[in-house]
């Protein structure tokens, strides 16, 4: 069975799905998405997804030209014709095909789903991070702009590490595709407030920590990062995956850490829940 | 006669030039291009773009594949078969078709040739600007990031103005598609030095001012704006073009000034000179 990809009103073989080169997303970088996972054949977190992928659409004038119901049937239809039950599922938005190469044009709509091994356990090993002075412009949009850390990946890797953690004077931000949470020594969850991209397992890693302690979003520094518990990041694609080294040096014990195992755990639950 | 455009070794009609939705320049915003004019079918300041397209691919790790003369054949016979007198020729390069939508794949080549009108005469309208707090990444390399000059396009003409200038903190950089010049009440010609794309008639034009007067590349502040005597930005397709209002008010005299013009005839002479 051939897996099919949505551009526009067309189900289309993934391997033959194209755009003219006159899309502004091409040209210009222009474009912006949103990605979720499904999980036996349920998409997770939808809701959170849709209201994140409309705002960006306002914000950035791409119009879906499609209500949130419109938009779901199609989700529901390409599910139920593809049949791939854990799969990661992205949905684009791009300038558009621009006579005149710079003004926005009638936005492609681009919908993919490709399929996923969805982890069982907590991925236990821990990660290495690198700092990077870098703020992602139009922050609180997902838009395609991953320029900077593609470019950055040789320094990554020549460093031995997994991925990189943009701060701006000091002042910690965000990992290029994840949100970064340190925990303090008096067990206080903390994530950086502003000029990030707000994640939605973010969201709800706030919601639950906030049960059982204090959970806050607040400016961090890399010196309150030196000076943690522990550090993990937070993704649709990774839930919760600790962070045990970061510029060569190790975070907390240098072993992930209790609170971000339950958290791994918790979130987990929710995803259970929702299917 | 059907306009060709290149991708990769193959002549294809422009309308119908299309790439697989997995290109990194798609899905990621990584890609990158260089542009020059062609007139009475002559390629204006080749080298110099062919240099400055050279460097970005080695920067950015998109390797062209080809050397520069087998580029500069390529390019000939585009130029043949379009047999469009004066065009813009663009050639980009992507981050290619990315297995996994992340790490950089063979680039593809896409070159375009679009008719071009040639302005006979200065445009002696002179341009307004607005001036907005933006750094561009990795800024000496020319990619495909537009993101914020699209995005600003309502804020630009909510103003009744016709681009941006960028900033930091005070410290003028570029127009997203231009570069910026003052001329001093002393008759110093001035233009930033760094974290700027350093663009071809940028270069012309230093080399020469700095035949009649002093021309400096230097950081050039927004009160040194305010106080110069005449202003302009450059680029392969505006020659040099008077800017004559920036946030509302009128720059030196509020008309396009003498220096600037006597260097669009200067530019234009060396275009001449090379057809």
């Amino acid at each position: 069975l051939e897996t099919l990809t949505i551009i526009n009103e067309n189900f289309i073989p993934a391997n033959e799905a194209s755009v003219l080169i006159s899309d502004l997303a091409l040209q210009r970088g222009y474009g912006i998405f949103d990605f979720f996972k499904t999980k036996d054949h349920r998409a997770i977190f939808l809701d959170d997804h849709m209201d994140r992928l409309f705002h960006s659409t306002e914000k950035m004038r791409l119009p879906l030209r499609k209500t949130r119901e419109e938009l779901k049937a199609l989700l529901a239809e390409l599910m139920k014709r593809n049949n791939i039950a854990d799969s990661g599922i992205k949905i684009t938005l791009t300038g558009g095909y621009s006579p005149d190469g710079y003004m926005l044009s009638k936005p492609n709509l681009i919908i993919t789903q490709t399929p996923l091994v969805l982890a069982k356990e907590m991925n236990t090993a821990g990660i290495s991070l690198i700092t990077y002075p870098h703020q992602r412009q139009l922050p609180d949009v997902k838009t395609t702009d991953y320029l900077m850390s593609i470019w950055l990946q040789p320094l990554i890797q020549s460093k031995g590490a997994d991925d990189v953690l943009y701060h701006k004077d000091g002042i910690v931000g965000e990992c290029p595709r994840a949100n970064f949470f340190i925990l303090t020594k008096e067990d206080e969850l903390l994530t950086p407030s502003s000029n990030i991209l707000k994640g939605i397992v973010r969201k709800h890693t706030l919601d639950i920590y906030s049960k059982r302690g204090s959970a806050s979003e607040r400016d961090i520094t890399l010196e309150d990062v030196r000076q943690c518990k522990e550090a993990f990041i937070t993704s649709s694609t990774k839930n919760v995956l600790s962070v045990t080294r970061i510029d060569g040096e190790p975070v907390g014990s240098g072993q992930p850490g209790e609170i971000s195992h339950w958290l791994w755990k918790e979130i987990q639950s929710r995803i259970n829940q929702t299917i």
